[in-house]
């Protein structure tokens, strides 16, 4: 998965947060703002989500849509829907959050195809359905700020 | 129960990191800090469990031991013993943790005998397996070092 | 001094850590963005500074400018000149730093005529000169990256 | 100056917020914290002089009392007499401070005959009047409570 392309679909078994699965086509003409991630991943718990709940503080909803994919890659006992439900209750998680879809091996689907290093992982989806940015790890909230408006800024005939 | 009064045993159904079940009748002549958690809890996850992490780092284990006891009120098909076992891998919890036994509603029966309010709850036990302090909620790191050390200076005569 | 209104140059008796004298007219392209501080203002030395310091880390320095803006309007017998060139020295500040021109009361001259409240106030201005932004107080990160960001967008057509 | 040894005195030109000097004879049958700082040193402000003001609300007055001992060894010409009123002022500093005797070099005279080596040092002083440790940079708020409440439990007999 190449910065600039096009992102492919989220391949989910479940959605919380939201009636209907999210799509990026649907989501087309706004900036996604995707965060990988385990429910046991300390720097998710302790960095990665409370930062894009920030995200979605900051930027106006008609911008920017945030989504959490839980892409399991191990633990699988222990990181399953059900206590994925309740902690996403526990942390007040309002945003749709995707369950990736189990592969073949401890690799769930969508973690696999993006090519992704694991998690917390950061993605940035421009207005037209490009992706624009990975950061696996932390970035600094004022780093992050700038990038999303950049993207923000670019309007949709980019 | 009531502060000053000897602390009844844990009823566990499982102790991890540990061969054998802890007791407080075996620990005596060591001060005892027991942190109560759920690990959905944000506060135990965030506060609690860290700064029982940092008590065992500043005092001699021969003067101070650290105890966690895993007391499910709530999402017990999330926080499961398999559930708790990965949660204790991945924050790098060295301290011997005790899984407290289901009880006929939601509340195990640990926490129910000693009439506690919620998690995170951190007790502190003296030299002679006495009750002495429980904090449910945080408490500040410099308090926290002096109630334990009044406790380690009294000796086991007390 | 109204948002959107060209705003009128910094009246200074003396800049630090620059050889001549910064004014708006000759940084025109940039965006500026200006701390107003003084040197024993709490809030200014925990937040205000360490935040712009932030600013001149994450932002390309052809795109934005940091300049402080030391308005001393009170214990002015404390913040003399000489004692803010140690405390730029100790805080390694390296943008440029104006002391503000005295005026007939306590108030210095730039502060007075921008009708500013105290300290710290950040201040955005656009390519183009015009003050788009002031805030007293603390602003989080991630929103003020996204604040400058959408400024250095703007181009200098605008 | 050796650890277990009795301290000397404080040599000080002037004392802020309290009406006469404060002596180690005087204060003998408490314990003694004593925060060496510089107004312009950022380990001072941002760590040393926040955590004494937190061993003040963590300890009884009649068990230990805090004094500041503003050690000027650079900046002369900014860390003046008024300016450390100033500082104290706006960082709500509420106990003792003695201004250090100015020496014959850059090295004043209290900070001189105990050999320290910068600022921030902590010193702790013991009922009877012992320099008991020293602390030159950083400590944890958890240790520091530890060696505080050590020494309060020391009694006075010693």
């Amino acid at each position: 998965m190449a910065e600039g392309m096009r992102l492919s679909e989220i391949d989910a078994v479940e959605w919380l947060n939201c009636t209907t699965p999210q799509t990026l086509e649907i989501l087309q003409g706004r900036v996604v703002v995707i965060e990988v991630f385990q429910m046991l991943c300390p720097g998710c718990v302790a960095h990665g989500l409370p930062q894009v709940q920030n995200v979605r503080r900051t930027f106006r909803p008609e911008d920017v849509m945030v989504l959490g994919l839980h892409s399991v890659f191990e633990h699988h006992e222990a990181m399953t829907p059900a206590a994925l439900r309740a902690f996403v209750h526990e942390y007040d998680i309002r945003f749709p959050v995707a369950i990736d879809r189990p592969g073949e091996g401890d690799l769930p689907r969508t973690m696999g195809k993006w090519g992704l290093e694991g998690t917390p992982t950061l993605l940035l989806v421009d207005r037209r359905g490009r992706l624009r940015a990975r950061h696996f790890g932390q970035i600094p909230d004022m780093a992050l700020g700038a990038e999303v408006m950049a993207l923000v800024r670019e309007g949709t005939e980019g």
